[in-house]
């Protein structure tokens, strides 16, 4: 078997077997293809295509190529999720606590922030203490123990797509069908999930801006996943405005604590509360209706809350700061935008708003800055809402008033306000099993 | 301007601009892109094609990364030609002289031999003496004087050529349209051609063994030339079997020598006299029925060798050669072939004697090889003949016995006897002007 023989297959429009696709993902890893080859590969790929016997061969050769996670020593199925990535994208923080409340096994891995959206990881590490480089030992554990844990990407898992990855971000190879596919599943397989459940973002704010392609990754995943002998059900969900109302790390974590007080209804509320019941159903092989019931009754009688602050603990944050957000990072500085205008809002641009947080050190600049994890901003208001000029329309929590101020003109460029009510959006558009 | 934005948009199936080409080109040969997105460009190339002005572009823009010849010091238009590479194909040797004789000026570059077949400059060392690492200088100058040089393919010209064909050699990119009409017509412009006569071969012991692909390259090849500005004329010529009698470098230089003495006629001197006369035409702008016309007079009158000898003398040649053949490298050993079976040659398979003649030392093995000038084979028979058991079928030019045993074993293995007579095959299929 040549690498040369495998590109002009592919090229050719052929499907690869099994053995070549594992010998091309073991050569790739043993650094004996030169990256000119593995570039010219990807871009057969993207251009030609992978049936799903191919997407599915990849996927398991990549979860093969580093260590995989052996979590049978918690019994039942462990379910993770994943986001494609928004802007305000607090599920995690909620649905997580909820549908281990309810007797799920959660086994999450989350990977970096990619671009404008906020990553997962940095809005827990803005509660003091709080740890994700947990062993294998120490996850296993804590996954008996409470039915809850999460742990920062590790580059022992599937190094294959690390490879992969760099040169599809130099070689104009990222956006194929198969290769997202391949490389968000073969993490979460090597992980240990035996069950996903996918949150794919569509909208302005999304890493995937198109419906059709969002609808495309969601159904594909599901396909490729199952399979690979995973249980799995995918979401497609707007994100053409901002999910929650804050932006902001600390500000996520008071928002998600914040519904899982039942003091937050709406969209996020809302979405928390599918996504943990698609947990659950998955884990407990239950229907999705009374997934949901179950979820909300841990919503109501605190189980969810009590679940957040018994993970926080167990990962080495302070429980208090959940209670007491003085206990959380804060800024110098709060400062109230108005409207300028009166009318109704007709637009809500969640990529200029995750942009502007990240000017305001909400995320890094660099792969290297550091962050501010008090800093960011809560909208008072949502689409459709009617405002009148002088109300309030946001409050940006920065460190000085320069930078608020500079904050305040993005926000309101970002917020269209117009003359009539928009059509509300839906929050799901499509779901896949 | 991006490397990742042309890929992107080559990808997408987009034509490049001409900036484009232009800036990937200069960036190329200024090593400022790496290797892997050079090759995943080619792939997407490869695989979305180029339109005609893309690849006019292209093949201007390569020819003008390096040196360009500058030949206006002798006056007319300069001609070269190209062929594609076939097994015993002397028609450089005889056409050559035969169109400078009647008034051409033949300015022509050489490049290396590839795979099975034959390469001129191997042909025209043979000759004690002869070389073609002239100067410009010199190279003119003797343009000027007898209307016929010949340099081998220079370092120099079109870098950018050199760069892509290793890094298409190597990405499974080789056989695009595009890609090859680039590089085999910006090395041509370059070196100073105003019209170039193209023979593609096709047929088994062809390069390009499939018909349509002979006949896309011939079209394109003439289309993108004239696009190019050049002028063009283009043969598809068959290479099923070998084209001369000769296989083997001093041999050829014999059987060329044959062919202008009028010794010889047939296939090989039946292309010769084409062209040589297509050479003629667009150098002189005639028509090329009366191109043929003075052609064949100077092959009756013995210009054409007179001029063959003129020629090897100006590049250092001993032209005594080629009036006593003993002055030309010789084998230790002739060996006839006899044929086992009686009946009628259906096929004479040219790339199984090209490799032959190379086991015996025709060829190189590697690209530091040294070549046995004096090894090779004749046939005596050619396609359609009848012969009958134990009849000469050829004669072995070797170094040992044992050598000249093995190539006899090769020679009756690539001669198919049936029962009955084979259809002729043309010799010329198609023609693009």
């Amino acid at each position: 078997m040549t690498m040369l023989e495998i590109i002009r297959k592919k090229r050719e429009g052929r499907a690869l077997s099994g053995e070549e696709i594992a010998w091309f993902v073991r050569a790739l890893c043993e650094g004996r293809i030169p990256d000119y080859q593995v570039s010219a590969l990807l871009m057969a790929i993207f251009l030609r295509g992978m049936d799903g016997e191919e997407t599915a061969a990849l996927t398991l050769e990549m979860a093969k190529s580093g260590d995989m996670a052996e979590l049978n020593a918690v019994p039942g199925l462990k379910v993770d999720k994943h986001s494609t990535g928004g802007v305000g994208d607090l599920t995690t923080l909620v649905a997580l606590p909820l549908a281990a409340a309810c007797g799920a096994k959660v086994a999450k891995m989350s990977g970096r922030a990619l671009g404008h959206t906020g990553g997962t990881l940095d809005k827990l590490w803005s509660i003091p203490g709080f740890r994700t480089d947990l062993s294998q030992g120490e996850f296993i554990a804590q996954l008996g123990e409470i039915g809850c844990a999460l742990i920062g990407q590790s580059a022992a898992f599937a190094p294959a797509d690390r490879i992969l990855y760099a040169l599809r971000d130099v070689s104009a190879t990222v956006e194929s069908l198969p290769l997202i596919v391949s490389s968000i599943l073969s993490k979460k397989i090597a992980a240990g999930a035996d069950a996903i459940v996918l949150d794919v973002k569509t909208g302005s704010g999304a890493l995937m801006k198109e419906f059709e392609d969002s609808v495309a990754l969601a159904e594909e995943m599901v396909k490729i996943g199952k399979r690979a002998g995973r249980r799995m059900l995918a979401f497609v969900t707007d994100m053409d405005e901002p999910l929650g109302a804050s932006i902001g790390n600390a500000l996520e974590i008071r928002e998600a604590v914040a519904i899982l007080r039942g003091e937050e209804e709406g969209r996020a509320a809302e979405l928390c509360l599918r996504i943990a019941a698609a947990m659950l159903a998955l884990a407990l092989e239950i229907s999705e209706g009374e997934a949901l019931l179950r979820v909300r009754a841990a919503l109501r009688d605190g189980g969810g809350l009590a679940k957040l602050r018994e993970w926080v603990a167990a990962q080495g944050g302070n429980p208090a700061a959940l209670d007491d957000f003085s206990l959380l990072p804060g800024a110098a500085v709060c400062h109230e935008v108005k409207s300028l205008k009166s009318g109704f809002i007709t637009k809500i641009d969640a990529q200029a708003l995750g942009l502007a947080a990240g000017a305001l050190g909400a995320a890094r600049a660099t792969k290297e800055a550091a962050i501010d994890y008090g800093v960011g901003m809560v909208l008072l208001r949502q689409r459709g809402d009617e405002v009148r000029a002088g109300e309030a329309l946001a409050v940006i929590h920065a460190q000085s008033e320069r930078a608020a101020l500079r904050c305040e003109g993005e926000i309101l460029a970002a917020i269209a306000i117009g003359g009539s009510r928009p059509e509300p959006r839906p929050l799901i558009f499509a779901r896949f099993a």
